[in-house]
């Protein structure tokens, strides 16, 4: 490493020096977010709001693929409606925003601004929903959500974020469960194949579900600290808030039943998983599918080669960029290719190409990856067809990698003294037999900081005893501290 | 019509009897918007949130393609950030919603819900910008703002709307000039080219321009009930918020110099725009760039040919909806082909299939337009090619029709007394002179409900005299009555 770069990579923070400062650093001088006058809210800057539509586009086209249209409800809901189902007010009234004037006016009603939209889609769909025809009613919308956080941390958890929030309605408890499910499913496929972040699929412990949900399931990530972050939910409602919001149909057996309902989110805390699953200790490294920029060129040219570099460098950059990818060209003259370099690296661009007059001279241009490093020499005429291949490369390493990290960063024990050790020393995730009663899985909790993540779907069932209190019990759970 | 049409024509009002009761009719009818249990709020059904994504995309495109990047602000604004500028202050805060708990807390100072994202993007960008290397920046939100509305109507003035911002700063005042025009421009040609609502480009008066505004730019458009409704804005800030917030660079001489800046949005009213420029009485017309569902296709199948029908419009279906147009087929037995014919020409889809057995027999099908009514019979074979080429003469046709109407709609009087018969009895553009005082422009909007949408571009000056005082003046302007 030379002095400059030294000097560079010296404005981040190791990770092993201090896990939560290398992440603000990263992603303050990535300028993929600057900290706003409002407390607790971020501003999501351009790079950053670029991953962010990469990671829409990805999610909503395979949100649609499964039926779902959407939709637009109104940020603001009267209290009234919040109130209507209980264990859904328990868990978000202390969290709300509250607008209690319009103008110089006091509302008579105060209005919370939605912490999610259960509610007032719900009153929406007892006005639509009529015969088992209009089944299944599916919608999706995209939008801002606050929840007034104390502790706040970029993309992780800020009092307003943004996300998807699908809303069903269903004929029958089957279906409803079925489409929990499918969701689930999708959000898997989109977070490992888009992501190229891994996770575990299971269920939520009756302490761990959404507020008013019957069931709740989720995918789980490891981060590369060895914490686990939820990245996505899908919520099985049952006949919950049918009930409560009176949402019923007149079946074709002439009987009016209430339908069945599920609800499932994903937010911009996913851009914070990107971060903290690839990252390294020289900044981002994003996966080619969603990276805002998957080619940086750089063309290296002193003063006296520029005028040949630059017109060959721009008809590469013309050619890549014609082929459908996210491409850039950094000619800037004031930067060496040195610090260039540094900085694209930094901003965690897939690959970079590099051409200078020797190379054009040899007909070729270097490509370097960013996610191992490897660099290659390619025939400029060979470059377009090579640059797709490559991101594909990179892409299913950067998944393998990460699978790898966390099969390496999960335990098996049912010791707890064993388990204590593991989640202090080494974090990970830790599989575990648990008895399924919440004052044991609240205990470990205040023992050791680890939750149940889920009650994962891959695992078998086998005869064995609860982790902490010794009950028999055949049921494996996941453990991990988690963000 | 048939007994059948005229129930069904029936539940629209006819516009000729009371066009705002249409308009209601209308847009609940074809399910575009339902009202919310809170105030002044809608909710935005799926056909037309599709609707706003298929606008939002091209007009995404346009501000991405003139070199911008979309961002996104917080939703909240401290109340100190919005008292900073005088004009801005005063022309927002009677119409904002005030946050002023935050979960059981009472919060230390006041939040506003965002009017307008100004303040709070100006507070960024006086962190952002340092030197002339950094201009300009050119930035773009897609959000959810609120104004506090007492009087609203869907999608033309509700309390929360969807837009989008831009937002700039640039290095000279000639730029900041030349780029609000240059927004201006895109604006037209998206609402001209994709929503096919022909627009008159001006400048708006010093009454009338943007609170805290140097100079506001506006397209106008002119609704069939011969009302005005401002389609866009695009604002020249001068140096005025910089000022304010300390927006500085330090330029190439070595002077600290203020930014020069731009701010321009268009917004969910564009939704209403097209509903009252292309709607007839037997409802929606919508554009085919734009449209959720370009073509219906209706399979006349009774019974005993539905097994030789339904196969053969599923192939058209798929072979349609391969060349890439939003195609839907309607197959559902409940329903007449007569019923199902006045239900997608009251959702305003652009061009209609029909297939019956006896066309299958003779190998083609029936093209039916909303625009104008016409039917043409085409070959199945040659469909895949003929259907893109009607939806660009429906496009192209509609534009005429709607600019057709606006020039027969527009008068040119300097005799007030002509000029207040045609506002009361005709409404329309009237293009008059006016003397270029506020004070004329008040009394004038007073005396007749009409006011200047802009001072148009496309108009030379001449001498005359103004409409009311009779002061020289060569200045021509649009007058009407508006939304
Ligand atoms: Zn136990
Ligand atoms: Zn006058």
């Amino acid at each position: 490493m030379g002095k400059k770069d030294k000097e560079f990579v010296k404005e981040i923070t190791p990770r092993a020096e201090d896990y939560s400062q290398w992440y603000l650093d990263v992603i303050l001088k990535a300028q993929m977010m600057d900290y706003s006058p409002v407390k607790g809210c971020m501003v999501i800057r351009p790079y950053g709001f670029t991953l962010w539509e990469n990671m829409q586009a990805g999610l909503d086209e395979r949100i649609k693929a499964t039926g779902h249209r959407n939709a637009y409800f109104p940020l603001f809901i009267p209290e009234s409606l919040l109130q209507k189902e209980a264990d859904h007010v328990e868990g978000f009234a202390p969290e709300v925003a509250w607008v209690t004037h319009g103008g110089n006016e006091k509302l008579s009603e105060r209005l919370l601004v939605r912490p999610t939209s259960e509610t007032i889609i719900c009153e929406m769909f007892s006005r639509w929903i009529q015969s088992y025809r209009d089944l299944p009613v599916l919608m999706n919308q995209w939008c801002n959500v606050v929840r007034w956080e104390k502790v706040t941390r970029p993309f992780l958890r800020t009092s307003e974020f943004l996300w998807q929030e699908g809303h069903t309605a269903h004929r029958s408890e089957e279906e409803a469960e079925e489409h929990t499910l499918r969701m689930l499913e999708v959000y898997r496929d989109f977070v490992e194949n888009d992501l190229a972040v891994p996770v575990v699929k299971g269920q939520k412990t009756e302490n761990e579900k959404f507020a008013g949900a019957r069931e709740t399931y989720s995918i789980e990530a490891l981060m590369s600290d060895g914490k686990a972050l939820q990245a996505g939910t899908s919520h099985n409602l049952g006949t919950h808030f049918a009930k409560v919001f009176d949402i019923t149909y007149l079946d074709s057996d002439g009987e009016l039943k209430h339908v069945w309902q599920t609800s499932w989110g994903v937010s911009t805390r996913l851009v914070g998983a990107i971060i903290m699953v690839h990252g390294d200790d020289r900044g981002l490294v994003l996966p080619p599918k969603v990276a805002p920029t998957q080619v940086i060129l750089v063309p290296i040219a002193p003063k006296k080669v520029r005028e040949e570099v630059l017109p060959k460098a721009a008809a590469i950059y013309e050619e890549i960029k014609e082929a459908g990818i996210r491409i850039e060209m950094d000619d800037r003259e004031e930067y060496s290719p040195g610090w260039k370099f540094n900085e694209w690296e930094m901003k965690g661009v897939p690959l970079r190409i590099e051409v200078g007059p020797r190379d054009l001279e040899a007909g070729q241009a270097v490509l370097a990856r960013r996610d191992n490093g490897e660099k290659e020499t390619v025939a400029i005429g060979d470059l377009k067809a090579r640059v797709p291949i490559l991101l594909g490369e990179i892409q299913a390493n950067m998944f393998e990698k990460a699978k790898n990290f966390r099969e390496e960063n999960t335990y098996r024990t049912d010791d707890y003294e064993e388990f204590k050790k593991i989640i202090e020393e080494k974090r990970g995730f830790v599989i575990s037999r648990w008895c399924g009663h919440g004052e044991c899985e609240q205990a470990i909790k205040e023992e050791t900081k680890a939750t149940i993540r889920c009650i994962p779907f891959n695992l078998e069932a086998s005869p064995g005893k609860c982790l902490r209190c010794g009950t028999e019990s055949d049921k494996l759970v996941y453990f991990a501290r988690a963000y």
